[in-house]
């Protein structure tokens, strides 16, 4: 992982591809790369569709190599639907081999010429970039297909549905699973729309020939990750109920807290919860002969995704994901678990980010364009979509877009990204995470329901104001800085908990590099990737007045517990004090 | 003009109606009492279409006066469009007759209850305030017609069409002209969503048995108002251009200077622009007996307003304004007038801004929705709007939301507003304008067109940077106190040029309200204005980043002089040096 790919899309003429050293990127990875290289070469006041965005393709420190968890890839640019700089994080097989390949990062630069589309296959000889407009309007699906066809049944595919190709605010960017399937997304902020803007189609990565990357250590790399292994399974969160019930494991979890925003965020519990619960999920599943407990890449050990059946066993989807179901579900008063599975299919065929097109769903229910409760009308707007009708651009373009033009005022969204499945309200620590994050609303940035909710890492009341600053702004300086490992965020619950499996996880990049880091540089490296990201938003316009839940929240008590969100202006402004 | 009149919309129960002393208002006219209004008392973080927000219509300082020119008519509030304080201000009778009635500014506070429609009736007697759900979804036209039937043909009427009610970010609020007809609007901003969210749908001002506003100092008033209107007969624009060709003179004066934008921005020259001028346009007229000069009010010496007729001399709209032929002609590729004047009737009738629409238009016609040059498409897009499809919402939501929704990157806006019909690469006073008003581009906001085009004021050259940021400064300065006067802003032309007719207008204040006014008082009201907005933007988030023009400005040269936008972002950040 010792190079940098670089891909200039030329507009009128062929791509130039060249290989660097990695100069002063040497020693980054995932979100520290891409915020690092956005942030230095990106022009904070470009147009995230235009020729200066780059889009940056990175594994994490540690993938490609034999560290549990070590497969998530990050996807950086400037937003197209927030703005603000974006790095959006995807499991799958990607990141792995990519850094097999030795790439510390793709960066493609440039425009694409609005007409051709562009495949990009890598493998141990080299990069070819190709012409192939028979991808036109596939979604990832068919592309998969397609690709598996010329390429084989091994390689890594990264990919954009019509969504993507049509530059939707709200396009995700699809990395196959351990099946070869579309079904890992880097979801938010629109990263997707940057692909296409590139005229890049898909990236097809071939490790043949190669294998895992050798630690400096082998031998130390070995014990601290089987002392990190252990750590992840005795640990309850990711050694039982992630495994046995997946992410939606969360669903009764929320509920039961009256932190799940039903109908567009007016109540905190939903009535239709149990039937799309990660239990309920888990019991069909096992009934049907379905999958609830895998592993989205190689290496995983939680194994918190699964594949979700129809009645006839037949594969709908990867198993959705909690906040998908909470997207698609509670937000929208949806309560059946097999139109659930159909839509979140349906978003990643066509690439869309499942939060914000959720969200944007359930706006458009408030804004009586549709009921709540409607999932065949939820389906049936998916599929104007796919078909790129100017209705199916609105609801791609995520919930913000769409709040403005059916006049809805109650539009939960921070810097333009929807704010996903925990109220504001009544789990607000991570209430203090949408609100500040360099990223837009964004739950992943710094999981405050972790110490709310789930108890791990201490405890501070979900439902007052005290503690809610000091948590997310600790989480998110650890969380930048696991985004950088490739690491799976989940490794956050153990390593909160548990010192020995931190340090083991300390351990392993220190042997895997040859370094002497401690926990303090850990910390330094996650506030160096904030700080960067926050001086990009600077640049381009963001204020401490953006660092704001929309009013409502503040205004509008939530039952059950008849909470609003009451962290003032002052102490939001004190999360970056470090 | 001694009182306020507030109207408190309460959701679920009956509006509250009351009328108030001026106090801390006393002597605020315009937009000085809509800024000062809605800066005191709208929180700036509050939602555009929430009940924070408050609708403040505020006649002139000088209007239901006898002073020449005096009829407009200012509407605040914070914009849906744009984030930021607005200022929208229209012709037509409704400033004359408020301010008879005594109102200073009727301010409407609270939100509709989503279901009724009210209509505010208000003459000498006071002030009825009732629900008339048979206007629902009426355009400005048929809501008039019912309106005089009921109240008469002497009454003002202020309404909203199908896009208010829709709460469409670029509805406009129409006032009747002289004809009763509502062709004049307060188009910028989407003033119509906010009036929409109120749940108000038309105001009836009737002055039967009051007449006009009488001065401190009669003889004074008389004597100066005299010198005044000799002042704009005298000066070519206010005496021959703008009464003989309407402000559509400008199209070949724009287009000969190459600043005509076409193509959505692309060259600076219209090859159909003769066919859709003014001298054209007054011919036909001419010849199919239609009205090539014509007031929008009563106490207008000007005329440059019109009334176009078809083919068979029967009424299809007002005369098209400049920036309205532009935005649905060159800017779309459309050289057609009578169809020009059929989208300004719809505009007109729907109620949408005509410059935010075009344009709007303009960039779905370069991202492949209809072809350049597309009249009928366009009507039909028109149509979309009326019946409310999400098409036609999505048209009458502006040009940044379709840009972001077709995945356009040439979107001429800034802070959400379209940029108006003089190119800011080959006119560059007004260029800076545009980047740095406290309302999102707007060349009426400080128009550098005057003194970079038409030598008014002296002269700047318009393709080169020098002299643009000072020539701005002070435009923005006047304007604003300019629209505190409820003067129409053509007299700017006079009072740039002649002394005397400057001195006249500030005699005509003295005269009115017996004070000792100079010149500087003038423009410390001005900058006093302006810093009030600036500071309301800056508390809801804006920056100087956001005083910037889209980069494509700066990176694509404009035919035929093949000059980019290069005043530097220094350079604007000085423009509130005052």
């Amino acid at each position: 992982m010792d190079k940098i790919l670089r891909i200039k899309m030329q507009g009128s003429g062929d791509p130039v591809v060249s290989v660097e050293n990695l100069g002063e990127y040497a020693g980054l990875g995932g979100r520290a790369m891409t915020s690092m290289v956005v942030a230095k070469e990106v022009p904070p006041d470009c147009h995230p569709l235009g020729a200066k965005n780059k889009l940056v393709i990175a594994p994490g420190m540690l993938s490609g190599t034999a560290a549990a968890m070590s497969g998530r890839i990050s996807i950086g640019c400037k937003s197209p639907l927030t703005g603000t700089i974006k790095e959006s994080n995807a499991g799958g097989q990607a990141a792995q081999v990519l850094a097999r390949l030795g790439y510390a990062a793709i960066i493609i630069e440039g425009k694409g010429n609005g007409k051709d589309l562009y495949k990009i296959f890598i493998n141990k000889d080299g990069v070819k970039v190709s012409v192939d407009n028979g991808l036109k309007m596939l979604g990832n699906y068919a592309t998969v297909e397609k690709m598996k066809a010329e390429f084989g049944e091994k390689v890594a595919i990264i990919s954009i549905g019509q969504a993507g190709e049509m530059k939707l605010p709200a396009a995700s960017i699809a990395c196959t699973d351990m099946e070869q399937r579309p079904t890992r997304h880097a979801g938010r902020g629109g990263v997707g729309a940057v692909m296409g803007a590139k005229g890049v189609k898909t990236i097809i990565l071939d490790d043949a020939g190669l294998s895992n990357r050798k630690p400096v250590d082998e031998q130390k790399f070995r014990e601290a990750n089987r002392e990190f292994v252990n750590g992840i399974r005795k640990h309850g969160v990711t050694g039982q109920a992630l495994p046995a019930y997946g992410t939606n494991v969360l669903t009764n979890i929320l509920n039961e807290a009256g932190g799940y925003p039903t109908h567009n965020f007016r109540t905190g519990f939903f009535e239709g919860g149990a039937k799309i619960s990660g239990e309920e999920q888990a019991r069909l599943m096992t009934e049907r002969g379905g999958q609830p407990t895998h592993g989205c890449h190689r290496g995983c050990i939680i194994q918190c995704s699964g594949i979700y059946v129809d009645k006839n066993g037949n594969y709908i989807s990867k198993q959705p994901e909690y906040e998908t179901v909470w997207a698609h579900g509670g937000h929208c008063g949806i309560d059946d678990l097999d139109k659930i599975a159909v839509l979140d299919r349906m978003d990643d065929d066509i690439g869309l980010d499942t939060i914000d097109t959720g969200v944007a769903i359930g706006v458009a229910m408030d804004g009586g364009l549709l009921s709540f409760g409607d999932a065949d009308g939820a389906i049936n707007l998916l599929k104007e979509v796919e078909k790129g009708t100017p209705l199916g651009r609105l609801i791609g373009s995520g919930a913000e877009i769409i709040g403005k033009v059916l006049g809805v005022e109650r539009v939960p969204v921070v810097k333009g990204q929807a704010i996903p499945a925990y109220d504001p309200r009544s789990v607000k620590g991570v209430a203090v995470t949408y609100a500040t994050s360099t990223m837009g609303a964004d739950h992943t940035a710094g999981y405050g329901v972790a110490t709310n909710i789930l108890k791990v890492g201490g405890f501070v009341d979900p439902l007052k104001g005290e503690g809610q600053v000091d948590l997310s702004r600790n989480l998110q300086i650890a969380t930048a800085a696991i985004d950088a490992t490739g690491m799976c965020l989940f490794i956050a619950f153990p390593i909160l908990d548990q010192p020995e499996t931190f340090n083991a996880l300390v351990d392993i990049i220190n042997a895997m590099y040859g370094l002497n880091l401690t926990g303090d540089d850990v910390a330094a490296l996650g506030k160096k990737i904030l700080s960067a990201e926050r001086d990009f938003n600077k640049k381009a316009g963001f204020t401490k007045e953006h660092d704001r839940l929309p009013t409502f929240f503040k205004e509008e008590s939530l039952p059950p517990h008849n909470t609003v969100f009451d962290v003032t202006d002052e102490d939001l402004d004190k999360v970056y004090n470090f």
